[in-house]
């Protein structure tokens, strides 16, 4: 099997030309789609609705050249698209294809693996029904995908409109919180420890539930969440390295512990075979990037106070998207990254993780 | 002479805890103090009323000190206050002083100069009348200054409400705009001018006023200008090195081509005596930073669409100022920065001007 | 021929279920759809997505159900959807069907006739090609609708992103402004003098282009316009009462002359047969609301200042339109209101156009 | 003793050349001022430092005239400013004087009494501490001014920035949240039970901490809360109807049970007096306006959605200050009233408590 990485850019989250194009010429086979990642223009929040437009675009186009309904598309191939690209940023998508490469010998390369969780309620949300339904579709994605070393398992949960929320708890079913933005800062939680749970990174037997948005120690250094009300199910993608697997791509992840650790950066994109400089001269060998960050807790980053937490203006996660963002586009050159705020339980308190595809040939 | 700097942190745009408790263990003498340059917690654009808020609490300050009136310190000492702290900017101030220092030998060293333009109605703003103002003040403070090696030239110059413009309008004074937010970009771009005029970047003999935000072409490489409804005159305040000056300060300044031309940052820490990293190690040698910067104009960041200047819900300096800001920090260790947005003929398009002040001791 | 009036609240942008559900239980027949116009989710400025997200939605719905292509739809029905719901207001969308009524004898009635224009380049906007299209369209609709009496002339006009707009520049076709917000107001300027023209509101031999966004007392009183990134042609929609129309409902228009005029509304509503009375009590009689709306130029409420054109943080017409919807609500005693920022030359400075249409039945 | 109020205009949060002005040509005495509520420029959420700026601009000018410190005048004086002037509103100051009046025989009228509660730290806000310190300032307030029907009790409580909290939580007193703007709300709530537990609105021997915004049905009919961090302790303004005051000036109250309640903003204007009419016709009668508003809970708005709630780019309380200030302007044809948000047990979930002061000569 190999994996192969297509990125495109988007001028508005209608635009689905450049796949359409790829199509076209035969660059891409839709049925081999097996996942979608991409930042689009909307805010990043509860009423951003440029994730669900553009995840309707994409499987209109795949539906109709692969002759299945819009529908089957979506439940088969997961899109995760994160809202916000502040700053430097660029919308853009990126599509994971896998075909049979009979012709190369197997190697050490990019594996992924997808999974999706049961339906989920508001009232499941930020629970043990949702840690333990993610830490499923985590191990299903693994073993189904022959990936021996995980380095990112992106997870997109459903979020809920106040609507939606208050007629569950009409039925008896109350949430963790009324509160749609909140509510979706519980689910990335529960995600994020249900990934940590899949991956042993928290023991098996810890009872997790209580430490939701509480014990921040508890962390998954290869977790990723979004949260959008375009999805009902949690969807799950893992990728990592696979002997079983064939290509020249390859991933690699760190973990930034603030906001301001290029070091990390850096030392992973040496383990990616990119020469020791403040900026990689030749961006075109990446093939996509994920980043999470979160603005730290304590109000401080090195010492001196930020203002993220306190601003009623703007959304804190937008102002750490684009000051993140913008440092790990200085470091890779490269504008077109998965920047995705919200990192609760994805890295320690104010850092977050960081993953990188890159073809190997030229270094 | 010598020229000192004196970094504070700020709680909130009335905290002057830091300036009062060193005044009062005699580290400042308020008397010599010559300048005041910050970022605080407003918007930095038309109302943000934090930088008038801080200018009040520190002229109320000095004055107390000296025995001055606020209004005469006010006079006296240029306060250039910048909003918008996005991201991991942190809201500071920076003292400026100058003191005789006969014990040193007179060496090469940070020299400092300020003076003030007359004061100027909104129909002035963007017009021949504010070049000429300011040009004629930056040569006024670069002689007083003895400066002999320009590398920094900070203008704060006034912004007009609404009310103001149309009050100007109906005096027979039409201004050039009567958009407020567009009257300032006005007059930081004509006061850019008219720094360059000053330092010979532009041919004296050339007309600027048709120039103004139309040939971006023309710009300085060491102006940096901000623009608020709380002053009425051009603050001028020149930097640079200066024979006659004594000190272990020593001012340094670069032009960032683009948002990520992070060579250009590290050339010029390099050539203050950092070694070469990705990130400063000893990040106490830096006394002050400033950075202007601006979104590219044709939607690209090195070929990839942004979309500062398409978002109705964040103002594109909010944006550049956030990216940019982070970038600087990341490679100065060191999120204390003044980093102004609107830089309008201040560096390329897309650009913009970075100076830095660093103690040469331990280089 | 009978015009009929159906309005669905909206969960989300993608909301269709309303439309959906009277299709099946044959309380609409897709085919007699003539014109949708709603207010959606979004910011109602350039980077509002939310307007093209719903057009998609029900004109793959609206073809499903008829047999068209989602294009065809949309090349046949004009959807014209407002950004923002801010306050009270409700976002909804409200559907125009026309039918023939042979078994009631014509009268005086609710009147529909659509249009459209060529499609629009951006430096084709603000400009006398617009200006002319638009009074070409609206005089055809007035024809082909035999209508008798025009209260109410809805036109959505192209926006175009950044990008699109530097495109068409360097192709050698400079726009009136390269700033895609001021854009959309020069476009709405256009429309709205274009609807003047036909109307003979502005007398025919007027050069027009001249007092675009300059001459604000050439204004017409029934035209409201919206402008939007997804649609390339002016979609013209004129209402009105004609002789050759039969059913119950009738439409009626008034100009508020500024924010604050109640009297105005009251006196149009009572036009249609209601009691006099500070709130509607009966508002299931109403069927679709339209208002327009904008900040006072001279930043003047009945003498008192207003912050609204000098705020960084909201946009003025986000601000406008949460304080006229909510004002034009509370004496309708109804919040999905069709309330649309941008009034220039759609009614005087400061004031703006309202139409209501209500069914007579009861009154 | 006689009340009286003054209002004047802000053109920006430092213009205090009303008051001087009006000082200047006698007609106030600034050692009668008891009290100032105004509107200021900012956001009203925790980054508005506009509230503390017109304080201590106030506090300046009062001082040099009465020879008082500018600390004096603050204790001695509350000054409760909300930000926020969305849409029409205007930003401007009242101030309240009580003069003694022995020519006139007393009467009933305008009544006023002030008074302090000691300060609270960040882990007191939203506890019976700050419940039981705010009934008894409200009882003392009541009985110094003599007051015989309570109609209003205006209350500033602490608000506190993100270091703040964290540094009494880090001394060992954790607060009810850790976000700061949660924090207000919670504050806000405990101040309005605090006001209905000292006016009997609540049985006495009730324990309300439990209830702070979980039992909404718990309210106050006259309470109006602010919360900011530019002051320590709670400030109490109770105004109602005394039989030992005199003048022409008298108060009334009302609740809005949804932000569509007219008929009560009538009501309340014909109980002083007016004629029954859509709007004012004679505004110079009105002296001062007080509004609180709150997004219905359920997310509807008179069975409509709203979408205030899950709006991630204006804050829900601009929202709905914005859309009810506009609603009660419209009646009242007066723009300058203080409309705040946030009002937690201050009227019926969705609705508020509206006061009015008027002159009855010419009723």
């Amino acid at each position: 099997m190999r994996a192969d990485v297509h990125r495109f850019s988007l001028t508005d989250p209608s635009d689905v030309s450049g796949l359409k194009e790829a199509i076209d010429r035969g660059a891409i086979d839709p049925k081999t789609i097996v996942a979608v990642i991409g930042k689009t223009h909307g805010n990043g929040l509860v009423n951003d609705y440029t994730r669900g437009y553009l995840t309707l675009c994409l499987s209109l186009l795949i539906g109709e050249r692969t002759g299945e309904t819009p529908e089957a598309v979506r439940e088969r191939v997961p899109f995760v698209f994160s809202g916000g690209v502040e700053g430097v940023l660029s919308p853009h998508y990126t599509l994971f294809t896998v075909t049979a490469d009979e012709a190369a010998g197997a190697g050490n390369a990019l594996a992924i693996g997808v999974a999706f969780t049961p339906a989920m309620r508001p009232s499941d949300v930020g629970r043990q029904a949702q840690i333990d339904a993610v830490a499923a579709a985590v191990r299903q994605a693994v073993a189904e995908g022959s990936i021996d070393e995980v380095h990112f398992v992106q997870v997109k949960g459903p979020a809920f409109s106040l609507a939606e929320i208050i007629n569950d708890q009409n039925a008896g079913r109350p949430p963790v919180t009324d509160n749609p933005g909140k509510l979706m800062s519980f689910g990335r939680a529960a995600c994020a420890l249900g990934v940590a749970k899949a991956l042993g990174e928290i023991p098996a037997d810890r009872a997790v539930e209580a430490a939701v948005l509480k014990d921040l120690s508890l962390h998954s250094s290869v977790a990723s969440i979004s949260a959008g009300v375009e999805v009902r199910t949690n969807e799950v993608i893992v990728m990592g390295m696979g002997r079983r697997w064939s290509g020249r791509l390859a991933i690699e992840h760190t973990t930034m512990t603030d906001a301001l650790d290029v070091a990390s950066l850096h030392a992973m994109v040496q383990r990616l075979g990119f020469p020791s400089a403040p900026q990689i001269a030749d961006p075109g060998r990446l093939r996509a990037a994920f980043v999470k960050c979160e603005a730290q807790r304590d109000g401080l980053v090195r010492g001196r106070p930020h203002t993220m937490l306190n601003d009623g203006d703007i959304n804190e996660q937008r102002h750490i998207r684009g000051a993140v963002g913008a440092i790990v586009a200085s470091v890779l050159n490269d504008t077109g990254l998965f920047v995705s705020g919200g990192a609760e339980h994805q890295g320690p308190d104010g850092g977050g993780m960081v993953a990188l595809i890159a073809d190997r040939a030229g270094a």
